[in-house]
């Protein structure tokens, strides 16, 4: 019906979790706004691409070759969390509280939709531990059935070589009340229960 | 930590309904996408405001001085839909039921926060009325207080102007079971109930 607003909500739409109702909402809340607010997403947004290349260490964003995490002198180059994408990588350096390097496999292993061990950073993975000196290997993968092979089979595939390799704790998550808490992670969080004191 | 990622988390945050961590996903979603479909989205949002007004005569968004619903020739001018904002024109649109035309008043009455009788586009609507042939006046505002107050308002303003002043029905929505319907709402279904049939 209006061309300008129109355009936007199609071209919105097309991201995740934006729909065209919020598409609509977005799109006239932007019309209220002032022009050099939008010039500003509006360059933010077609500028994106251009700087960000692949860190050719770990594999995440970054705007030079090393990223910042790699080439920190203050990282723990003894220790590599092997993440599935970019956004865990932020995930993990929210919480401020992990001091070593990353290497993002660009996914996890799913035969069945052809992603297999070539098409992931695994012999990059395997390079970088064979040449760099690793005293822990975590595999940072998610829950899902994919994630656990991946997991699995970096295991595997490294087990022997010298290192630690670990995993994510699996429990309870915080905040969250145990009777909604799923059967299979309430098992995990059984089966992997930690000593918080030792009875006389 | 990547400046061209952080600029676009930083512009888009300051869109209602994207919160920090929904930024972070469109962007790192763009950055995967192809340079043409950012630039597509990048010159929507810059070109958005450029091409549009208020049409002269219902102040909704419009392209042209008189938007398309006030000049279509199928439209029935007798009758006018009184919204608060142009994202209710298009709700109603949407509804492809409503063959009249509209006038968007631009809020609602609050004079606790400074929304006078002035500061909405109530004289206009009392000129457009006085010069023009209207049957009936729809107030299609919604149900907060100060829609109440606005219907209210303008149910007195036109009083005895000689055609018909009608308000939204308030009922039971569709697809709701009754026991999750609140009470006012409830109150409203049973006293403005609707005959469907008459015993012998």
């Amino acid at each position: 019906m209006i061309k300008p607003i129109e355009d936007v909500v199609e071209a919105l739409s097309g991201l995740p979790t934006i729909g065209k109702k919020s598409a609509w909402r977005l799109a006239l809340f932007m019309l209220e706004r002032p022009q050099e607010e939008l010039d500003r997403l509006s360059k933010a947004i077609s500028a994106l691409k251009a700087g960000i290349v692949l860190c050719k260490q770990c594999f995440n964003y970054s705007t030079s070759e090393i990223c910042d995490v790699c080439a920190s002198p203050v990282r723990n180059t003894a220790l590599i969390c092997v993440v599935e994408k970019p956004m865990d990588v932020f995930a993990f350096e929210k919480t401020g509280a992990y001091r070593g390097l990353y290497h993002v496999l660009g996914g996890v292993l799913s035969p069945i939709n052809g992603v297999t061990v070539d098409k992931l950073r695994i012999a990059e993975l395997k390079k970088r531990v064979e040449t760099g000196r690793v005293e822990e290997l975590i595999l940072g993968l998610g829950s899902s059935a994919e994630a656990e092979t991946t997991c699995l089979y970096c295991a595997r595939l490294f087990a022997g070589t010298g290192f630690k390799i670990t995993r994510l704790a699996r429990g309870v998550p915080a905040g969250i009340e145990l009777e909604y808490v799923d059967q299979i992670t309430l098992d995990h969080a059984l089966h992997e229960r930690t000593n918080i004191a030792y009875g006389d």
